[in-house]
């Protein structure tokens, strides 16, 4: 059996998320597996390196799977493609170490948020962008910013009730910036919570618009009070553009 | 009553084109026309710089309607973006010479027409390229494209059968280079006959994938005979980026 590391873009708008959940085939796991269940006739787990939420993107998930096969790399791409639709592609497909692991073998990840900061539309990125119309603050929401980064339990950041496993999470970098009259922010860290960087946004947002302090951020890190944090944002805004490994 | 000079953005995916036609609602021009009347109880017409087809798509479409209102040129455009989908978008509204007219008035109009030349699908442009599995040759189609500039009688690069008004238009010139792993086709000139870019479009493409020489496309513009032209591509590439005055 041979280990297949894949690279894969999706436009999430329609889909359930990544992860298959029970009987929903709305995913984008699901509509991967299916195909590998027509090429191979067996059910074939496809491991992603991350769960990205309903209406999410991802410009570069990584997902592994084994198979035996007598399809080259780029013939098995093609049969990907050939299949499904056209909201999600698969980019590149290559053979790793049997050990490789696409969530367990990730070192960081790097995930971008995209927000219109305007009342005109762009009709042409309105699936990944959150408009904003009130102004907001970049200095504000980038001197607040650095009291995420560092190793900290991020649980009021998260839409987690309760958590056995670990809710300590490293950020490495979070850049706020201007581009293409867009604010952008561009989180890298080894790992996030479920709604995390959503909520991340939200509660940046609120101090961008004034109307939360970075002391309040700070409290509600520091208490792990999830009613301290700020609100989720729109999950159409956010998309996976790196895994590193 | 005073003449607006209106900026317009769209995503042509999922209308029937610019032009109202008989009862179809699902316009560009009829969904701001109903807003138009909405606000001033009236009909009023809304004059677009040309057509575009259906599918095809406008970065900077213009258009002009006369009207008399107490509301300031941004708060009009406050009002049309507040009850257009968001796949239309109104990016500005000036008062104008009365004289003006969109479609009249106009002196050159930009295309661009963009092909994804791969067989890996880009997820998040779907809708705005038209993806071209076949190896093209860039410079047999820029050697191709200096037949059609200047002025000529485009009758066999077009959709009419027949037409009483002139078919005779000026292109000033095509551009095609490499962008961003695209082919990208920008075309510039007086007018554009129906399907016309398309057509032309769908010709360097039969060019470039050696299917057709120079010398038959030569052939088709000085006979008129639009069985020797190439087929028409798909309008999804196609986007209405600039309108001179």
């Amino acid at each position: 059996m041979k280990n297949h590391k894949m690279l894969i873009q999706y436009d999430g708008t329609k889909y359930n998320g990544w992860q298959k959940q029970g009987n929903t085939e709305n995913t984008i796991q699901s509509k991967l597996e299916n195909i590998l269940q027509k090429l191979t006739g067996m059910d074939v787990p496809i491991n992603g390196s991350g769960r990205t939420d309903a209406g999410t993107h991802a410009k570069a998930q990584i997902a592994n799977f084994k198979i035996e096969t007598k399809l080259s790399e780029k013939e098995l791409m093609n049969y990907f493609n050939s299949y499904l639709p056209a909201d999600i592609g698969v980019l590149s497909i290559e053979i790793v170490n049997e050990r490789f692991h696409s969530r367990l073998s990730a070192k960081g990840k790097k995930y971008l948020y995209r927000i219109n900061n305007s009342n005109i539309p762009n009709v042409f990125e309105r699936n990944y962008v959150w408009q904003v119309c009130s102004q907001l603050d970049i200095s504000k929401m980038q001197e607040a910013s650095k009291i995420f980064v560092g190793e900290h339990d991020f649980i009021a950041f998260s839409s987690l009730k309760k958590s056995k496993k670990s809710t300590i999470r490293t950020i490495y970098s979070i850049d706020i910036y201007e581009e293409n009259g867009e604010i952008k922010f561009l989180f890298y860290g080894n790992g996030f919570l479920y709604n995390m960087i959503r909520i991340l946004v939200g509660s940046l947002v609120e101090v961008g618009e004034g109307k939360k302090s970075p002391e309040q951020i700070k409290n509600a890190l520091e208490e792990n009070s999830r009613e301290y944090a700020g609100f989720t944002a729109p999950s159409c805004g956010l998309c996976l553009v790196d895994v590193e490994y």
